[in-house]
């Protein structure tokens, strides 16, 4: 499938993966760019030195394009910046924060400058930014997320009315199915998180992986609203902040709450009782697959996709 | 386009028109059967002899198939369904309850069985309860809702999976697009209700309904968690709702604050201050559409559903 996604990217499909903290590491990368897609560091977990030494194992594992996911509120974002340009990182997408400040600055150091929104309004100003493209996320995303809670399937068709941009849709989408619903909807290419989440190449500890493997429908909530609202999965500490919203928690009884290091602690080191457990909705249509590869899953998602599509005519 | 759902129904387009309280009567369910597709009478806000009257009217205004759709916490049920069979009503849309008292019964009596769920575990029950199809409806749909939040993108596939009975999409849909983004998913049909709510023939007042296609993204959302989540629409008494919850209020804190009769003031009465409003999320995308009639709705529905089909080759 060639679109404006495969052009930008120079990529084979129009798949990237998304570049999530504690999973998004060189292994996980280089495996979804040399299977055709486009694989993303995310620098969001990384110290910038960790950030450099993915960098270059990615660029030694792959010849194919790849990039990274830099969160704008990253502590040393100027310090990073740099280091992707110093390093030659060739696509870059930014997330939570305005695109204002560095689209330009990416643009004349050659760099392809794709931003994630949860909102058509956003959308627009990323455009405004002069962003190559946008990926518009839904509500059923895991992590951090939009505040208005619009759904992939509302917010798509949205985004591909309030912007010409190129445009990649996230949040619920695990299978060949959902790429061919999502395409219907106006989408060019997708973003997939949970799914790479669960693969054998992702940095995230087995314990984490065999988890939300076993989830069912209604293990994901999205809670921290009065922070940053965040798709946490069940458990302890989904427990403790359910408990304290229902009794009308402040954002700094929350914050006291959610402490330091809580992700690390849940997704990398897989301490499933005292960390905190980011997925997305669709984990629970994973259940009984097991740990995957990369490749096993890209293969899987196109022969669905090719299966659904033929069914459509 | 022939299924399992058109089969089932005896109607042409795979399309119903969802039963909403206040606003599907006679006038927009016999519209929509008459255009092709499956209209509802929303029992939930008819006493048993109004429904008795609307009943009669749309036989009078359509000789095609019709149904009901009857909340299983109504008052008054058994009286009501003994009414729907005195009244020759031979299909029935069962919601908020189990199915498993009536659906024998109906089918006694010669009616077809729909229930509409809002998980995978409810459609297995509903089918082990022997209805003839489910509604699967997500986060996005307006008004009562589903406690996991799973929206209609996650949702659909694992229905699909969960249970080998006709399946209708609800909540998001209102776009040819979205028809086969859902069809991609694994939906035969689907159900609409926003945007036949807000149609010409649809019985909410106008002030409810241009208020509705004004909507910006993000201008609904789920509340009422603790007594029965439901999507409501901005305003005064959203705002009421959100500041009792953000300050921990109990069920029957909002049980208070609701009241009786503010879903008719609102939506009936177009009283936008003081009445409750409910909308789904795709509202949004209907701004600037102004009021239509349902033919001109079920048109351009089909029109955008070849061309996007069309695209997908």
């Amino acid at each position: 499938m060639d679109n404006r996604i495969t052009s930008l990217f120079g990529i084979e499909r129009p798949i990237i993966q998304g570049g999530m903290v504690w999973c998004s590491g060189w292994r996980l990368a280089s495996a979804v760019s040399n299977a055709g897609g486009l694989g993303l560091l995310g620098a969001g977990s990384m110290h910038p030195e960790t950030l450099r030494e993915h960098i270059r194992k990615t660029k030694a594992a792959t010849s194919k394009p790849f990039g990274v996911n830099l969160p704008l509120m990253y502590p040393q974002v100027d310090e990073v910046m740099q280091l992707l340009v110093d390093e030659g990182v060739k696509i870059v997408f930014t997330s939570a924060g305005s695109p204002k400040k560095w689209t330009g600055w990416l643009h004349e150091r050659g760099i392809t400058v794709v931003h994630v929104v949860s909102s058509s309004l956003f959308a627009q100003k990323a455009e405004a930014a002069g962003v190559d493209a946008v990926v518009a996320e839904g509500f059923e995303a895991g992590g951090h997320n939009g505040r208005e809670e619009t759904t992939t399937l509302c917010l798509i068709p949205a985004v591909r009315r309030a912007t010409s941009l190129p445009l990649i849709a996230a949040g619920g989408i695990a299978t060949g199915a959902a790429i061919l619903a999502v395409q219907a909807l106006g989408a060019e290419g997708v973003q997939i998180g949970t799914r790479f989440a669960l693969t054998a190449e992702s940095s995230a500890s087995e314990a984490f992986k065999d988890y939300c493997l076993n989830l069912e429908e209604g293990d994901t909530r999205l809670l921290l609203k009065k922070l940053a609202p965040t798709r946490l999965v069940k458990g302890k500490f989904l427990d403790e902040v359910a408990k304290a919203e229902d009794a009308g928690a402040s954002a700094d009884d929350l914050r006291a709450l959610l402490g330091k290091g809580r992700a690390k602690l849940g997704i990398f080191e897989g301490n499933l009782e005292e960390g905190e457990l980011e997925i997305g909705q669709i984990a629970s249509l994973l259940k009984g697959k097991g740990i995957q590869t990369v490749a096993d899953v890209m293969e899987e998602m196109a022969a669905e996709y090719a299966e659904r599509l033929a069914a459509l005519r």
